[in-house]
């Protein structure tokens, strides 16, 4: 890995290029992004140029695709034709399977499905942050036998370890099945919960009955619909499956609230707790 | 108000006692509680002394039951005879009707259900905290026609100003309504998402996919079971109501997943965000 050029110099993009440089990559590192953000992440030092897109394409050993799930998909349709032949194209979508399907079929280049369970409140460039990947999950999603023994993916994942992350290989569907449940459920519960109090009482009494239990619970239901729509519209049949059974779920509580109580049931959710605690 | 017991010394009845001692009340501060509670809040100085029980409540013109619910609930049996004539009695439990309707029959005192909004992770009486009521809301269920008029009624409400809280006054059964959807709701919710992981994902997997949102969404599920058995079992008609009506809010957005998408549902619910953030 010389030469890696970030397409989509945002929060993502632009920390794993703070993150590279933090841990000693000496190669290039190029932009390819909106005017603006090029300006800016040019005199942040946070890339070292930005050619023309075609150039910088054609130079990388690596592409790695920050941008928004649509745009990743979009990008997809006509890049291996514009690659060093060998070069390894990877992405840091929220959900894989759309992705890793359009990916797959690259002749010149190489695709490898990325997924960094790492993120800020904050957006773009300038919340970039060397340190975001520390510590974190990153999901990879190899669709070739044998995939991550290849160089090109083996030094992939050795920059990945470098930044602090935990590279972890999984398949795309069991990465959306998996992020439906612990990340798109919990979304989906948040603007579901702020929605219906929102509907359901007079702003006066929602604002006295607020807890700090109402505060976390809402917290999730202030992020954009824009992100969100690309990462339901890619994964809408196993978020609606983790609704259905989280619906069963709550039907399950309701039968008990009068009878046998919920005694097992918080007993068997706290232990969740103690195991999110430890360090994977 | 000269006199005050308070029966249950632990965080809320020992911050009760600290706040009026911080806001200036010169009168005296009685505690009812175990031996081993009540040595303690003696060495830490937030009661002045622990009569015998009798003595206690025979002397007091305000009692301040801090206990949990169904204890307050028993407490409340044989209390009217053991008054001093005249005195107001009060609570600090999570629910109201089931209390409220045990309180109402005083004949020698007088009975003024409460709920303040406050609270904290830590239990007891050495997590007790003079600010602890500071901007949050005070609920008041008057049971009697002009019973805010009262001249104790009127002292006691004065004092909760005092200690920085917001004396709201509601009707028992709005403000059990109003609690199951911000606080009781929001608990099982959290509570069953931390089940639904722990029965469905192996461990290590929950722990890979777990990001910062899933840890907002499942911190309440941590929640001990004690305390909650007693608002749900005097709560479970409004709470089995509001899960009723949010499962409802879950099938419409499983029918919109695929089809409309969520748009309207994400920008309707950042806008409580937005009025939880102002003050009340």
């Amino acid at each position: 890995m010389q030469t890696v050029a970030i397409v989509g110099v945002g929060l993502i993009g632009g920390s794993f290029a703070l993150a590279l440089r933090k841990a000693g990559f000496s190669g290039r590192i190029l932009g390819i992004s909106s005017p603006a953000t090029l300006r800016e992440a040019l005199s942040r030092k946070v890339i070292d140029a930005a050619p023309p897109e075609d150039e910088a394409l054609a130079d990388a050993d690596v592409i790695y695709l920050a941008q928004p799930i649509s745009r990743i998909l979009s990008f997809l349709e006509n890049l291996d034709t514009r690659l060093k032949p060998g070069a390894l194209v990877t992405d840091a979508g929220s959900t894989k399977s759309a992705i890793v399907a359009k990916g797959a079929g690259m002749k010149r280049g190489t695709f490898l499905g990325g997924h960094p369970m790492a993120g800020k409140h904050l957006r773009g460039v300038s919340a970039a942050d060397p340190d975001l990947f520390v510590g974190r999950t990153y999901f990879l999603t190899p669709t070739v036998a044998d995939q991550m023994e290849r160089p090109a993916e083996k030094d992939f994942a050795t920059w990945l370890a470098r930044i602090g992350a935990h590279p972890v290989i999984i398949g795309a569907e069991e990465h959306d099945r998996l992020v439906a449940m612990t990340s798109h459920l919990p979304q989906l519960l948040s603007t579901a919960l702020a929605g219906l109090i929102s509907e359901t009482l007079p702003a006066e009494r929602a604002q006295q009955g607020a807890g700090p239990g109402l505060h976390d619970m809402t917290r999730l239901a202030g992020s954009s619909w824009e992100i969100w729509a690309d990462i339901l519209s890619t994964n809408s049949s196993a978020v609606d499956a983790a609704l259905a059974q989280y619906i069963e779920e709550l039907q399950r509580m309701r039968s008990r609230l009068g009878s046998t109580g919920l005694k097992l049931e918080f007993e068997y959710a706290s232990r969740l707790l103690l195991l999110l605690r430890k360090p994977s």
